[in-house]
């Protein structure tokens, strides 16, 4: 607990309690979590404020939910499958959020699918490469709960209605693909992973669509007929608290411009994204000292569902935490990866072959990145389309001259490089032996691959614990308030593979919906 | 501002104004930044609300100052001389925070000491370094405003009886050292920040101590001089806010745990420090997958102040940017500097005589880091004192082996800085000529310096103004509260070097002193 170590052993609900001390003309900033009002007999000030008037309320439901992407729809449908009278605020027209344009993988183990397809995984394994990929930063128990309910995620998926071919394709695929059902999406294969987890392809593609709106389509489908009302165009704004500190409403805006003030009985489920399109929390929170161009978030991840919950004292997990990916490979990246991918010093940043978020995050950290390639792999390169050169030169020296790279080092690394993949080997890296070939005939071609190139999104947000509570600075749960979703982070370290966020975002975008939906209503 | 990207353009005070229509039992998140009663003939209930008791005042002040390190003592001097009547709160018996056992350095540049050592420099030079160092996710307006300051700031330091001796090092110097005045603390000789600004010794260190005790005596007596009233073993513990989201005093917590209410008049100024100490907001906000062992904080860096700003709804700023050392390097380092820092794959990381702070950020990267040696250079590190290599061999390849580095790697990259050493050119890095030494005479040897050998310190905290008054979600500045030092983070960024924070520290420090003691004091 953020407290644990101060002077201060007091909770949050110590304060509620405290604060009442201290009437309502003044309090402190704890009691302003709840703006508690003095209890009977509080003494003489304290009674006006107990004789608050109720806000006016436009709308009331037993949970609110707001933002209708994937962690939204998720919440929405297994609130309303509770029998909860379901409202869903979105600010698009349409709903979908970052869920609907992404790659269509959702990353699961010991699957009813990876069975029939006679892949051999089990939820241990994948809880291992989960934990290990998300890196020291990361949160392994919240890795090995979503792993320990991937089978069931599974299952639900498909009584959702979401569907997903029985084929399977063991290459490196780094994104979904119509009519593919199953693919390695991370960097199981990887050597340092490989060592920790048994590698197993866990990319699980929705169809027919090969894309998240795959998944989306269903939920909407299935919200609407569980008879969930959705305001489309309509964002939440800030959350209200009664005067024991528990959220019971939001306060949205509509296509007008009107403020609806709309009761949550039960519950209120933040589910709004990410900040990735928000340049001042960019700015406050992203680490690394170069700017990806692109965000594969929805316009709509503007961080409102974030500022919500740090108004009223929310605590966050791993702000800085982001997945950046390299867009220069990826679905159809295999010829380029049998390149060698250098940085701006000449020496090589990874594995080429690893999963691409890990490559992003390379060259984000070297500040810049060039793939090397000789007359035989370009030949292989252009064959997948044309593409233009950054330079080419007779020999690895010039060509390192030509892009600013350190002659002699750059000769070194391709040497060392080629004797290795002489013998199918790479000692520096575990590149697998598939795209390992020398570069050997001349002329040689350099290709840009900076951070401009990089693809990014958000995983931090507000704190989370295994109920989907949002929880304070002092830790404690804040009754009424739950989030799922890139608007919370549990469990991100590092990105750790194409449809990790939706295996969080499902598992606890659900969590959210249901425990909101038991909740006790507020009197 | 944070909420720039959201339909809503309404700031913090807009809604202590719209709050109030929602009277008091009721209120929405925004509101509780204010727990704004309803306004006279605001309805029925309203009324209440404005019949408010007041707090139990047991001191009050001024300005209240909450921690009585270097930004604390600065901010209290300042305000004290200003006529305002001051109370600090300090959680330890003497005060000094982490500036008491740093390491001496204050950095400024176009100073009258740097004159009178007949040092070429200027503020400009100074900040194109400041802003070029902290990187892409610094704030270069913040540090150019800080070098423009520094002159003034140096005379500052003598009015307040600090001392610094007439005397220069140009050699590498990572550390305080009694007796010496001036010297480089910083990268500005690194090949990419000299092409930048004009590198000059601008490390000035206090005397006689040639330690950050050498700060804190003179502003600790100054204090004392100025009747400043200061409270140890006191701790602040929450903001207390009046009904128009003024902050107008704190709760703290004394030695015998009773709670005191103070009121400051003029405004409260939080210089608690960071939270390096913390580790739970360590967890939520470090970003490297390594965990350095040794905080270069005072064991009083609980983040207590910056939960005191996070309470009431204030931004923060570059929470995951962290300073972080080598400590095999520093003031005696520079015959280890001779030797080759490679990571777990055998490459150079940086070039080794970079200062030490871009040295321990780039093993925190790579995850591991050993310093590799020859017969020659190892006689000269012994000379400094006996060290125990972790491994030696008669030739590179064994010795690589022996620490679980690829050898054919280990060898070239020792091949290339031996080609480049023997003509006094490092073209990988650009170490300089006087630590260039070819690695040539058997046996070698291998000494770890991994992460577990980095000391650190957090450069995240409460988001400020160049006016040092703290800023809320919406980036609206918080009505009597201002913040500076450890506590804030208005500028970082990559840490840039040694003194570089007591320039932040004193510069805010005694800005939010000045702001706080002019503010229109509440009714």
């Amino acid at each position: 607990m953020a407290y644990s170590k101060h002077e201060d052993g007091l909770s949050r609900r110590d304060f509620l309690r405290g604060s009442a001390l201290l009437g309502a003309g003044l309090t402190t900033a704890a009691a302003l979590a709840a703006c508690a009002p003095a209890p009977a007999g509080g003494g003489a000030g304290d009674g006006g404020a107990q004789s608050a008037v109720d806000i006016t309320w436009d709308k009331e439901a037993d949970v609110v939910v707001v933002g209708f992407g994937g962690a939204g729809g998720a919440a929405a449908v297994e609130a309303a499958k509770a029998g909860a009278k379901v409202i869903v605020l979105e600010l698009t027209a349409e709903g979908g959020g970052s869920t609907a344009i992404n790659g269509g993988f959702v990353m699961l183990g010991g699957t009813a699918l990876q069975e029939e397809l006679g892949v051999e995984d089990s939820t241990e394994e994948f809880g291992k490469y989960l934990a290990a990929a998300a890196g020291g930063t990361g949160n392994p128990d919240a890795w090995k709960f979503m792993a320990d309910g991937a089978p069931a995620l599974y299952d639900w998926c498909l009584e959702v209605g979401m569907t997903f071919d029985k084929t399977l394709d063991e290459g490196k695929v780094g994104g979904g693909r119509p009519g593919l059902g199953l693919a390695y999406s991370g960097n199981e294969r990887a050597r340092e992973y490989a060592a920790i987890a048994k590698p197993a392809p866990r990319g699980h593609i929705v169809s027919p669509e090969g894309t998240g709106a795959g998944f989306f389509r269903p939920l909407k489908a299935k919200s609407e007929e569980l008879g969930v009302e959705l305001l489309y165009e309509t964002t939440g704004q800030h959350l209200v608290l009664d005067d024991t500190g528990r959220v019971v409403g939001v306060t949205a805006s509509d296509a007008s411009g009107k403020t609806l003030n709309i009761k949550a009985l039960r519950g209120v489920c933040l589910t709004a994204g990410g900040f990735g399109m928000n340049p001042e929390m960019m700015a406050a929170h992203f680490v690394y000292d170069v700017t990806p161009a692109y965000p594969t978030a929805a316009a709509s991840e503007n961080g409102i569902g974030i500022q919500m919950g740090l108004e009223i004292g929310a605590d966050t997990f791993g702000m800085s935490r982001h997945a950046l990916g390299s867009a220069l490979y990826g679905p159809q990246g295999s010829e380029l990866l049998k390149g060698v991918l250098v940085g701006p010093n000449g020496r090589r940043l990874i594995a080429e072959d690893e999963y691409y978020a890990f490559v992003g995050r390379a060259i984000c950290a070297a500040k810049n990145g060039f793939i090397i390639a000789d007359e035989t792999i370009n030949a292989a390169i252009l064959s997948m389309g044309p593409k233009e050169p950054l330079a080419t030169a007779a020999s690895i020296e010039e060509l390192a001259a030509a892009i600013g790279v350190p002659p002699t080092v750059l000769a070194s690394t391709i040497a060392v490089y080629n004797e290795g993949a002489a013998t199918g080997e790479d000692p520096e890296f575990g590149k697998h032996a598939e795209f390992l070939v020398p570069l050997a005939t001349a002329p040689f071609y350099a290709y840009y691959n900076g951070p401009e190139g990089m693809y990014y999104h958000t995983c931090g947000g507000l704190k989370i614990n295994l109920d989907a509570q949002v929880l304070d600075l002092a830790g404690d749960p804040i009754p009424g308030l739950y989030a799922g979703g890139r608007n919370s982070n549990i469990a991100y370290g590092y990105y750790v593979g194409s449809g990790s966020s939706m295996l969080d975002v499902f598992t606890f975008g659900r969590i959210a919906g249901q425990r909101a939906a038991a909740a006790t209503p507020v009197a």
